[in-house]
């Protein structure tokens, strides 16, 4: 951390600053400037909450410095993690030179629904299936997911089709079922920073996907895949969805930039849900080519043959027709990136 | 776009609106319904700006559809409601004339600093006390409370000093224990869409104080509390605790007129927390003094005689002389719209 | 600025960094910590680009640090400015004791509309008026205000009713000819990094009145008053109108923790529009009591006798009477915080 | 909400929408107007799904109000507007299927830096060439721009290596001089809404280039170029630059979603600033990939050969290799959704 003093400040000002930081543990580095003076803070082996000496004489404003995570960043584990999810048909990686790609509805209705999508995902090369079984929904009054008999259809799913399945646990008990039946647990958006729920997964067998929150910031993403990972779980599958943003045209608005931002700072694979972060059919195509281009280790798509009589985001999943397009057109951007679809 | 009217709205109000409607060129279409009329507009070749009929005798507001919330809405229960908190200093109230204040530590340290807090907290004259033993923390290496021997210190308090207690539940399991120790259970911002706590919440014999979540919309908010309401715990007081948006000069953004918009859609109480609203103790004055103001229910505050050396927090508490500052100040203010401070 | 280095970064790394920074003129402080090494930079007069080092081998990232305000800052002017407007009828200061008020209609649509909210204006006890005769709107064809003309009415109510005149220039034209009419010009929201318009309110003998841009950091909007005050016109009052943010129950959420962010910074006087901020009748009153309660040095607002027939901005106009108990309520939370209206 | 057909849409396609309406409960009123026809939606209980009918054929869009835009809507004008700069080294077009590209220094600093990029630009296979002559600096202290000798330079650059010239006016006074020596006219992002620069823009004779403001809407950016179409320049390109978000690891979030949702409401084309929307080099070519891969019918690329010395924005601007890479990958990108390079 750096606080930064005022240009009028007093030497005794800046002395109390720098008694105050060695009190605490930590080691001062006064710098004088031009203008004003500086104080570096090193020896902190956590955290320095920002700002805890704004309130002093002389001082104008804290800056923190170091990156608090450590699991999830690059400077401790220079390769790409790569996590393989085992399903009949074969292997699917993420973060290697494949991109994965999940595709299934938003919600597991009934059976007969989930087997006809399957069969459309399977048709189209694909082998991991996502299906919700618990819905994390706005209203208490909208349809919540089918609960357990939602995971055994997801569980007849792999059996009859041999696609892996994916996800998503809403609390504790239901990810502990979650891990019974599905290949990949996934954490959504709400949950981000749930972390009683975050500490549970990081001690489940299986692979987490976890979604970014609405707004949050990139190291409050990292830190949540640190939360998994800090309990022994090291298989994170990070996922952009669209942040919250001013702008109304979407539902809401697909940070691309955080695919180059999290490979800079993180080794974990990250993917892209461009159902969720449009919100809309007709921007799932472009956004997915667009995602793959950026550099993106796998996609999360929302299909549907139905979506006018979805129980929920209807407006948001694509046609079985439109999925096959989809694919067919990732897979020629990754081709200009060298990379396959798996 | 829909008028709704009031349920009570007069068959001459409605005709008004109808009136005016049309003499804006547009043709109106009362919708008589079971509880209320609502009136669409139809044949609008511009643009027809969303509030221009708010103002009009008998209208509740102008929307494109209408809200999906139902217990939480004033339409179903005209009066406000009122939280009443027993304490063995007397009862503390919320929605009522009188403004609720909670103030303490954001985390629960130790029995020694907890009691030292308290009394200073006592002596202000303030009957109910905050404090945290379970603590989401961005970090997992960041303090994350004692548990529940925090709840025992707590109950001591009660005790001792005979404050009321306010605490935080993280989960459904923490949450069983703060039932049991506290008067009030708090769910915090991060898990405002946890739906899973919110209707274990629902089911709790104690008052709900449900904080905002950091990019809530209004609406979301409400249906957060109708999750709660839904399962028959009716006491919710909503507290508004800042937003995230590009200011960077402050924490988060504290988005005062959620309070009169809050009033005028549901009967529920809305407090305010002016130390998470702008993360500066420079600021919790000035924005609780605005808070009370504006016409909030109640105000939730951190208080520390040690800032410094907080284990969470510090930048933001303020020291117990200026809490005495603050409650003289708010009483003031208070005054000036007719309420006092409880 | 501060250079971050990775905790790995090799000693030559650093040295090329330092190198670097020397070699553009500024010196270089590596500081060495327990975990990686950070390198200050001082001697700079002018500001470091940020970033600018982000691409080297070893880097983590560059922090900004020094602030690039200098006149509109309290490290150059310890003392409040105060800006005094001559109206016919007395001063009315910003920045004092005294809390300015400004009130009159978005838009001169007539000078019988003019005449009339003029007189509701006075014979509330309040001597400056506002009024646009430019009107910066989202539509070509919507209103665009009188111009000229409605520049000669204000003058009229100058001269009738002895208010003072603050008005709108939209640009370097309009801006010659509301500085011959007005008393005090007002840049508004969307003009506010018009820096040509900025330059030329700057050679201005008026006031200048400088509204927030509607995404604009607090440095930006201090960065903006710089512009106006670095060409010589050092009468400039700042003006917090509402930001854009994800929230969608108010045109604009009022950032009322801008006031004392503003005050320790600058010296400038900080006024608040709670009609722009809201755009919302019903939330004019209770977000001007909270403004004046966080220490507004003043208020504009929009007053209309027949709102629903105005040009522009109708929804958010308060009526006359709505006005008096404003005026009357604002003085009362002054008094508290031992401040009067002028 | 009321549901616009597009202006071709057939009896039975609008007997389609009714009928769906009505079978969700609701009430159909078709309004026939003058170029296409609306329906209305009344006796909604619940909430329809904003976009819920927008899949159906001859649906434009689900909307609470129509769209107040006019002359850059595609309901006016189906076929997609081409906007063609001329240049010595032949035509570049925007809108069609060639996808054009602009590049150059941020600001035009000296003559030999302004020649020594163009002829890099020039060897990469481009034709149009970028630097500001007038910079909208957040400092008044910052370098501004060497003004008409940087125009001159600009047009030496035309005529020494055939390239086409796009340069910003950031007032009228500067339009007049950019549209004599330039052949496409930019306004930056802080004067979106520039309304008096936006007329005189109207009735200059070369094209412009919009960015689009920092927290604009897209009905804002939309109704900005309705303000220069209403003046009678009919040849405007929409530019995406990054949108101002809570996000921090970026400069702007790029919001490419806008791509699409430009496309399906106007027949402008809209390019992306990739420099500006990120704000650091190293993302400069993942996000200008994922711009081509959503669709976008051109690119604005900041390149420096010195970017450490550069006077402005050196972060974000490519090198002149880094930038050869950037036009052969997108290159490829664009052969994917069938389109060429220009």
């Amino acid at each position: 951390m750096l606080v930064v003093m005022q240009s009028h400040a007093t030497d005794a000002q800046i002395r109390a600053v720098c008694e105050r930081i060695e009190s605490l543990g930590y080691k001062a580095h006064p710098i004088p400037g031009a203008g004003r003076t500086a104080i570096g803070i090193t020896g902190n082996t956590g955290v320095v909450d920002i700002a805890s000496m704004e309130g002093m004489p002389g001082v104008v404003e804290c800056i923190p410095v170091s990156k608090p995570y450590k699991l999830v960043s690059r400077d401790v584990k220079e390769e790409n993690t790569v996590v393989r999810i085992k399903t009949p048909l074969g292997d699917v990686t993420f973060g290697g030179p494949a991109i994965g790609v999940v595709a299934g509805p938003c919600a597991i209705e009934t059976a007969e629904q989930a087997f006809e999508i399957a069969g459309h995902i399977k048709a189209a090369g694909i082998r991991l299936f996502r299906g919700g079984a618990y819905k994390p929904r706005t209203s208490p009054y909208s349809f919540q997911g089918l609960g357990e008999p939602g995971l055994k259809i997801l569980a007849e799913i792999r059996e009859r089709f041999g696609l892996g399945i994916v996800t998503e646990a809403v609390d504790n008990e239901s990810l502990d079922l979650v891990e019974k039946y599905a290949d990949v647990i996934q954490i959504g958006t709400r949950n981000m920073q749930n972390f009683s729920l975050l500490k549970h997964a990081g001690r489940a067998a299986k692979p987490i996907l976890l979604k970014r929150g609405m707004s949050a910031t990139l190291d409050e993403f990292l830190m949540a895949a640190e939360y998994i990972m800090s309990e022994g779980n090291y298989n994170v599958i990070l996922c952009e969805r669209g942040v919250r943003t001013f702008s109304d045209f979407t539902r809401n608005t697909l940070d691309l930039s955080v695919i180059p931002a999290v490979q800079r700072r993180s080794h974990l694979p990250i993917v892209v849900d461009p159902s969720h972060g449009t919100g809309r059919r007709n921007k799932v195509l472009p956004l997915s080519r667009a995602a793959v281009a950026a550099g993106a280790d796998g996609m999360l798509v929302e299909v549907h043959h139905d979506p006018d009589h979805a129980l929920s985001d209807g407006p948001q999943s694509i046609l079985p027709e439109e999925f096959v397009q989809l694919v067919g057109e990732i897979r020629q951007i990754a081709a200009v990136l060298h990379r396959t679809i798996n």
